[in-house]
């Protein structure tokens, strides 16, 4: 089993080693029954006393998530109780390199009425008729696009198309400047396994988008969360946590913040690229709901601000008009694109050529004139679903009323159990996003996400109306 | 500068150093002119002695690779000998995880006109009208696929459809072991990822395929290739192997071999099995090829004898069908698909689902008539490239008749400068692959790869053509 520990770090390793076993059984890569490793072994294994381990071993075996027996080693526990095969398979001590795979498990709900937890926009909602057009048209007059495997960095018409568009916001640069990767997501990952490796320091924001959190820990990052207030990213308090150890990295999404809905300042972002340059690093500017605000357009990117190439800027276009097509734009200057250029092709040989040539004439002609009716219509919905929460949402529960983007983060009060409360509602058929997996493991949050745009507005109304309620009663048992 | 070092390895500290950096200068991603950091900066960051990144330096600078200038430091070379300006920008100097790119640089010369480089299937024998005619009406009938996420291990369908397809070529098991992916290079890399890291042993046939290795290197592990003969791995040399270093994983394409074509015999393939049952590692069984075989079927899968999930298989659909569409198939049993699913929704949230719908008709309906009618369309290819191999080869090139696939492998008499005769070539428009690219950096191969599938009839035969004539008169002068 491997296990990156960072041995200067301020957690202590028996700490480090408990934590990491602690993600992998409530993420479902370590099962229940499977024999963990000796101490003697793991200790061999990870180059720590055998002291060390044991002390992990005893923390983990206090919080009920495994169990000791003399002479047999130590098992995964049932939460259940009940008795479990002791499960021999070698497969089950093949090590892997995954600490944590939240993500995964927060996800796919496809099977539920009332889907809170996936940021995402109706299909009635999308441009579907536009791109299917396009796609059919495509096949017709290029057959040639589903055979060939294209460029790495992206098909060159939609870079220019894409570096254009930056251009009306504010940022500019040449087509050589835009990779297209398959969703934000892979840009994400393709910037951690380019340029951050184990140890490294990467800050985000507190709490962040659960798939970033999911790719820096894949890499064996230490990853260090700002706290944020109404602003955005508290860059005063980073720029302390910077002196003690210096940042490799820094993700953030100033705009509609994913999962808190918060913007950042001007102020904070010219500080914030300041802050990068001095320390001579990265900012990844994932930069999904920008187009989606309610009343006035957002700040400036960071991206807009930045003559030295600090920044890598992701922004998903298939997110707001085609989700399924998976097209988004990463871009970034010098040879930061040309490595991640080169990790691209490593993962996948670049996207698929039929689906950027589909989309294209979308972003270049209508994108505009539908962005505008969306943030519209998109602003309806919410004023809705922030009325129902006004009407029905239970004592001490909070929330801020979002400016853009597609989310309600909510605060209950005191600490609930909200693994038991995810379970009613699933039982219900509904759907929501567990606040925890927003931060790192550590924290248990009180927090949790809807997202008010992925079901049409009567299942919306109602979803939301039987998940407040039984919010109401389940605070009322718990308090 | 980040360097991943053995420290138990067979190869010494400063070679291992010395190799990475030049990988690095010959992939470009250190560009001429690039700084290197100061040998005391570097001893401190590897923790190794000043002497050894000194030993280092020296081989780079006795090879041309490096120059270093008293007081100033050492800086990547130029090799066409100009000046260059002395670049200090601070991305050249921000460390990444990339120690070597090699299919990055020798895969995308999409303006050339003899593109024998790539192994691909030209588009006018691919049932292209098909599966176009599918896209258009599924985004009539179903505009929703292009909105969904879909279920990260892929469309449940198509799963079933692929079960039943590998029950076909003897092997059994179910959807539920079944992964979609972005094409056979993510699945590698998705293994990769998961289960290899810094100094993790993965032997692999020499040569083999670059994206795999890149892939392996990416990861820091200690790659050993193993030698062939014309029964495909030598089995008896690796089971010697182990006893020094027992592998983590062992990657093979036993059928129609990339790029040497050759076949590994029943017998190795179950010894194989056997040797990883015996040291309770993976298998990834690479199998692009084995449904394009020429006269007799290949032998079984070494997955079809696998019943304790030793092998993880991978068989690329799109290759065969329709290139561009990236939909190949990852087969896994218990919790080694279950931790590749984890990884594969941190890449990517799983692959276009569209996409995935588009291509399933086919392989449910058409697949097997189609395969039979392109084996005789190939076969028929490969006779008249080989009939000009045999006419217009210089004296001394080898080569052996392929009995599938879609690659000629020609070994070069003495040791050619082969990336003067791949310059030449360029000239003339005709790319072909080096065969360095299929070792690990130390060897300098005197093979090269050529796709004789890839274009139309007429252009392959003209270029194969000129491109024999080319080398004759290579031979000659460099002979």
């Amino acid at each position: 089993m491997h296990i990156d520990l960072n041995r200067n770090g301020s957690k202590s390793l028996p700490h480090q080693i408990s934590e990491t076993l602690s993600q992998r059984i409530s993420s479902g890569l370590l099962q229940q029954g499977v024999r963990l490793p000796s101490v003697r072994s793991l200790a061999t294994t990870l180059r720590v006393s055998q002291l060390t381990v044991s002390k992990a071993y005893d923390v983990l075996e206090k919080r009920g998530l495994i169990y000791c027996r003399q002479g047999k080693g130590c098992f995964v526990a049932d939460p259940k109780h009940t008795k479990r095969q002791e499960d021999g398979r070698w497969q089950d001590v093949y090590d892997d390199y995954l600490p944590r795979a939240q993500l995964w498990r927060n996800f796919d709900y496809s099977e539920v009425k009332y889907p809170f937890h996936i940021a995402a926009i109706h299909s009635e909602l999308l441009p579907l008729k536009n791109i299917g057009d396009s796609f059919a048209s495509l096949v017709t007059q290029q057959p040639e696009l589903m055979a060939t495997y294209g460029n790495f960095q992206g098909d060159l018409e939609l870079r220019g198309i894409m570096r254009d568009h930056l251009k009306t916001r504010g940022i500019t640069l040449t087509s050589s400047d835009v990779m297209i990767t398959s969703g934000t997501q892979q840009g994400i990952d393709l910037v951690a396994r380019t340029f951050v490796g184990p140890g490294d320091t990467v800050y985000l924001e507190a709490p962040s988008y659960t798939g970033a959190i999911d790719v820096f820990a894949g890499r064996g990052a230490e990853m260090i969360f700002v706290p944020t207030d109404s602003e955005g990213m508290r860059v005063d308090i980073l720029t302390r946590m910077c002196d003690q150890r210096p940042p490799k990295l820094i993700y953030t999404i100033p705009t509609f913040q994913n999962p808190s809905g918060v913007t950042m300042s001007i102020a904070r972002r010219q500080r914030l690229l300041e802050l990068a340059r001095s320390y001579r690093c990265l900012i990844v500017e994932d930069d999904p709901f920008s187009d989606l605000y309610f009343h006035a357009p957002p700040p400036p990117t960071i991206k807009s601000m930045d003559s030295e190439g600090h920044v890598v800027y992701m922004k998903s276009f298939s997110k707001v008009i085609a989700p399924g097509c998976r097209i988004a734009c990463v871009a970034a200057g010098g040879n930061i694109l040309s490595r991640l250029i080169a990790a691209k092709s490593a993962s996948d040989l670049g996207s698929p050529l039929l689906t950027q040539r589909a989309v294209l004439p979308f972003i270049a002609g209508k994108y505009e004139t539908y962005a505008a009716q969306l943030r519209v219509t998109l602003r309806t919905r919410m004023e809705k679903a922030t009325k129902l929460l006004k009407l029905y949402a239970p004592p001490g529960v909070k929330y801020i009323l979002p400016e853009g983007g597609l989310n309600l983060w909510l605060e209950l009060p005191a600490s609930p159990d909200i693994a038991r409360l995810h379970e009613l509602a699933e039982q219900m058929s509904i759907s929501f996003l567990p606040g925890d997996v927003c931060y790192s493991a550590e924290t248990s949050s009180r927090h949790i996400r809807l997202c008010y745009s992925q079901m049409n507005e009567t299942d919306m109304e109602e979803g939301l109306r039987l998940f407040l309620r039984l919010l109401g009663r389940f605070l009322q048992v718990s308090g």
